[in-house]
């Protein structure tokens, strides 16, 4: 450990309480790298480190990209500093002018744009699905409300709601991703550094948009990630909308049927098949939502400057992520193989509304009409099937993949720099 | 009771246990009128109402919003067709193509839309409070990390990174308000209707930047409800560590000396002069936290199409923006009249890590100058106040200007047509 | 005001954002007086009051009970003492050894008291209606899981199902109010009093059960409503159950009816008949649940000691209480007037695990006898419907009503002295 | 695989997105052997199985209890069930008039019941800490209320407050595990079983105080679990306030001396010494109570029956349980160490309601003398030291001594039966 007090040493048992899983630490460790690397960058521009030690630092810290995968020790951060230091002396001045704040700071904004990019594709091909579906498989099905057949509708103009719905949801996601897309190296621990460092280069480097001008700001650590959290959210409340609605249409009111790959079986009932992946995937949409409140919870009521307290925020943001990408990279070919049943019965009083408007196109007044139906109790009614309809995807698709190669390239550049 | 089933009436507990208080359907009434003037334009425009009948309603509607502002009855759109039902015949057509439903979503909309404007100018106020602030009142003082004092800081440094927060924090607003500002009318009852309506029209007249297209997905009541709360979840966030903030500095601190106007007394300590409404602007964070909460809660695991448990979620809208309102109102004096105290300790320690770059100034490794400071327990200090630093407002100012500006305009143009 | 600070008045501005709604107020009003009452019983014995003082009070507060519903000034307390006052000189010897901070816990402990005590009488209506229902009309249904039809079951084993629930939440109840049944009064502004006080008589007269020892303890204001509001939810969890059972069981599934008088029509669909209770029931389930949790939230972090914080938990309690009130108000007769359908399809699938136990019980192991039946997929099937069985009763019933007697009879005490 | 379907594979990626982390399914390997033990017990009793199945089914399971430690397959019910097939033939057997979900459900029940015990241990143990410190570190402090010197306190007052609130949540621990204490095996999938089980057996064979009664309720997963983790919540939210008040009470207030193992260093600032241990206290406590509503949240909404959603509770258990275990390991030993302060400075301010007091003794009103003391600024001081004072722990250590016993007994018991 750099970072203990020398004359007293902590306890095992400290230690054990305050460290992270290693898990949560590995996933870090190629953007604690490619940030030690634009770091040591702007550290020899500015005069702190010579030609050869920069060299040696870039040659330790690309291999350590390209080797490791597990981090052995304290944190991520230490597990780099260590590791380079045992390459060269120079490892000893890769920390100035930094706090592991800062450190870990950096390290989850990259981390955080890496994984909305990611997100923003996998919803893509969602949507593409959903539209697929709704435009080869539309057929005339009883609109519900008030969980009770009411008006006609069509499976096309279900399945593009949702597509109308995840459309929103990527252009909030744009929206997080920009404000995310800002740089706080160099807040060091909350209160910048006396040091002459130039917070423009780095921002540069790491590919960043902007810089994130406050250092306080820049240490309010939990406050982006409880951001994309909620734009998670409320993605994970479009899918789980998705999941209610495809387990009551294949079960009670039949008008899909799932395939066997993605239903599960009874161990005591032989009989069944159910919709297991879609109830995981109801309780899951919970799961994210809870851990956004669990980082705004951690976050609540700190005073400004570092607090211990945030550290927390790190696992239900990774858990977070990662329980969104399972659940979308399921429920795609779900719905890629989701078929249409022969077999469901429509109740006509669906067409109730549509023969009271035939009434008003005849010229009684609505109020009029609407009694008339109710009272006679028949019905006029059509097989016209509604259309998809949903707004257009815009410049979202190429938005996210001009991200993803801004991305990719800052980090070749990095790696590759000589 | 315009929608009750006539053959059988429901009991009066039913009535009471589904109704909406009073004052929640109060302040949707000139959105329900302005809503109202748009629908009947276009129903005329579209040959459902003839010239006589449309300057009728007109006319009643109009007189409505200038002189009622107590809903009497059910609910605002029972209240809106009876009170206009009585001036002319012509009123049992204005429900025609339209649902309950989709008629809450429009007012909800556009109540929605008022609101976050309103709150963006406020929220424009406390900024300028606190950048003068930081501007006038600026003194060193210590920066704290796990609550004990750590680094220099500066009084203009602190008040700026609140600055810097909540020009993030309106930059969220405004991708949630251009979420937000699309217009659901026509999605009656989750299904669209069957009679020939125009939706780009009543889109055009209600001020709308688009369309909201499925509608279904119009009918998803809440989701932008739980959107701008989830925004304002991080404003009242900012909020809640400036509160924290000043607690900790005008008491044990002693940086600040809050006015006595913003402070109370103790019923039975008569020295005493607390900081109540700092106190209870920070529970008052968690109070709008925990209202998003309640509708995510709400709308999660509903099916798609109208289900009336949404109706639950208008309480918690309204409530949360009324406090975040009133929050705004009293901080921005507070900050105002909030001033520096002349009496106040530093701990010399905060000028260790100053010291330690000193020493790598002159050459000495990190590492080493961290161990050498630390044993020495001598440093180095100076006297520099660090400036305020923010990132620009941008557009930010003239952006919420236009949109009041469009809103006003919108609602002037329903009034006074002709 | 009595508690301003004389020098300097409090701006309105001030006093409005932290004043409490008077309806809140207003329903402390009684147990205010009763606190009184017993507070002045204390010091006349302990020597603070002489006869006439004493007399004066009483009378002063018993008027007041009688005759006051509204107040009217700051806050209760302040209302009382001014009321008294003008009537009496003594009033101003009444706040004598208390502050306004364990005036306000021992108001709350009172209307928590007799908040439950009034719960749980409603709580075993509702499991009247549910056993007389599970017994009078208990007939053959499908048992489902994962929401599909699976196993032989009966409306009485079903609705037998939530009386077994209840009863595990009256217990639960019962628990939190032998917590909640304690007395704080004479904690004053957190740490007590130099006075010479008798804090045991206060709790004879109040009728509790025991004294909260430690003053500092008294004063952390919210763990008891939180306390009550947690076992709220339970109850409301399984309220929230039954509304979804009831909704499915209503609709596509068919097997009740629900009687007119408790569903709504719709303004658009002539033909429709919606359960909006038990859609608002859901809703309230979880705004009773988010209102807990804002509880949670708003006194979690504080440091010991009063902080005004807390007060914000006052109107979460009340709205918990009341909202459960009146959904377990309506849902009673709902239970009661529910009908049997007599028109709904049983999949035979329902009897497989029947049918492999029946092979079972002729000496084929279980693991061949599933996939046996699952291969033949003939089903044998049978007619018997499963009784109701739940856990009894035991003493709640008398626990509660002798509880309801004595909370009466301190009232009555207090009020009637001489 | 022992319950997919033979006809149709489920996908890898289906059983990856429905399979639980091993992790947890390893903690439930021990209650899952016992409730083997007991269910083949009463199927013998009850003519299922032979006196050499029996036999042969106790070996097995009693060598995989002391010999497996790992889950290996895809969860821990057909791990068990594996395992003893490859001994014995009897195997198949194991599962008669069993299904999944009561497997799960006992399993949880009894992993509840031992985790209790021994939370409740730990948290006497730091009730004892808290105590001695009471004791034997009592000295004078100030008492605040809203973060304000206030009034005379003492560090035994302030500690012993915690060991009134821990009784009172050892109390509610006491409720909650009472209603945990009861058998669900029986309940099959949901809806019970037509063999001739003997559910009265089981219960006495695994310890139970009863038999949880109706099967539907018996399937209603994660409403004890919910129940457990709110007792938990309060726990921790007096280990929250704990927390906040010792780093308040060891910086700025500088009462307390951390002892060096309990606190960590700066990597930037080589003078400080950190709360860390109490910052994560802090967090970890909102953790729990955010686990506590996932579980909440995941169980809402949901219709009677078995439903997999229920699955994702049993994470957020084990990791609650967990948490609040390791805190209390930590804390206090914290406590044990952590020494008074000599050098802190008290307000004279706090002794002006002691000052009013003796005047009232002398004969003032109450108001008279606040006003009195207001204006005069001159307070009468003292040097008492106020004792700790906290209710009596009464029978709560020897309940749960019996109950560890009981537990412990059972255990024994069916491992070793012949």
């Amino acid at each position: 450990m750099l970072w203990e007090n020398t004359d007293h040493s902590a306890s095992e048992a400290t230690l054990q309480y305050t460290m992270e899983p290693k898990e949560f630490e590995n996933r870090f460790l190629p953007y604690d790298v490619l940030t030690n690397l634009a770091h040591v960058t702007m550290l020899h521009r500015q005069g702190f480190l010579d030609d050869d030690e920069l060299a040696a630092l870039r040659d330790a810290l690309t291999d350590l990209y390209h080797e490791a995968d597990e981090v052995d020790g304290e944190d991520v951060h230490t597990f780099v500093e260590e590791r380079v230091t045992r390459r060269t002396e120079a490892g000893k001045k890769m920390h100035l002018a930094r706090s592991r704040n800062d450190q870990i700071f950096v390290d989850t904004r990259l981390f955080m744009k890496d994984a909305t990019i990611d997100l923003a594709g996998r919803i893509l091909d969602f949507i593409d699905a959903l539209r697929t579906f709704a435009e080869e498989k539309n057929v005339l099905i009883p609109g519900y409300t008030h969980q009770q057949q009411a008006m006609p509708s069509s499976t096309g103009l279900w399945a593009s709601s949702y597509v109308d719905a995840l459309i929103d949801d990527l252009k909030s996601l744009r929206a997080t991703y920009r404000i995310i897309d800002s740089n706080p190296l160099g807040a060091a621990a909350s209160y910048g550094t006396s040091l002459d460092i130039d917070r423009d280069l780095t921002t540069e480097l790491l590919g960043f948009a902007q810089k994130q001008h406050n250092p306080i700001y820049c240490s309010n650590r939990g406050k982006q990630e409880l951001q994309l959290l909620q734009t998670l959210d409320l993605v994970m409340l479009d899918v789980q909308k998705f999941a209610e609605d495809v387990i009551n249409f294949s079960e009670d009111q039949q008008f899909f049927e799932l395939a066997d790959d993605y239903t599960t079986g009874s161990s005591i009932m032989p009989q069944k098949r159910n919709p297991d992946i879609l109830e995981l995937a109801r309780a899951k949409a919970e799961e994210v939502s809870a851990g956004k409140e669990a980082i705004r919870r951690i976050i609540g009521k700190l005073p400004s400057g570092y607090n211990r307290d945030s550290q927390q925020t790190k696992g239900h943001l990774i858990e977070g992520v990662d329980t969104v990408r399972a659940t979308l990279d399921i429920l795609t070919p779900l719905v890629e193989s989701m078929e249409l049943s022969d077999d469901f019965e429509i109740d006509e009083g669906i067409f109730a509304a549509y023969t009271a408007n035939q009434l008003v196109t005849e010229g009684m007044p609505f109020r009029d009409a609407y009694h008339e139906v109710k009272s006679s109790e028949e019905y006029e009614t059509h097989d016209e099937v509604a259309e998809p309809v949903h707004q257009p995807v815009g410049d979202l698709r190429t938005f996210w993949a001009d991200e993803r190669e801004r991305f990719d390239g800052m980090s070749e550049r990095l790696l590759t720099a000589d």
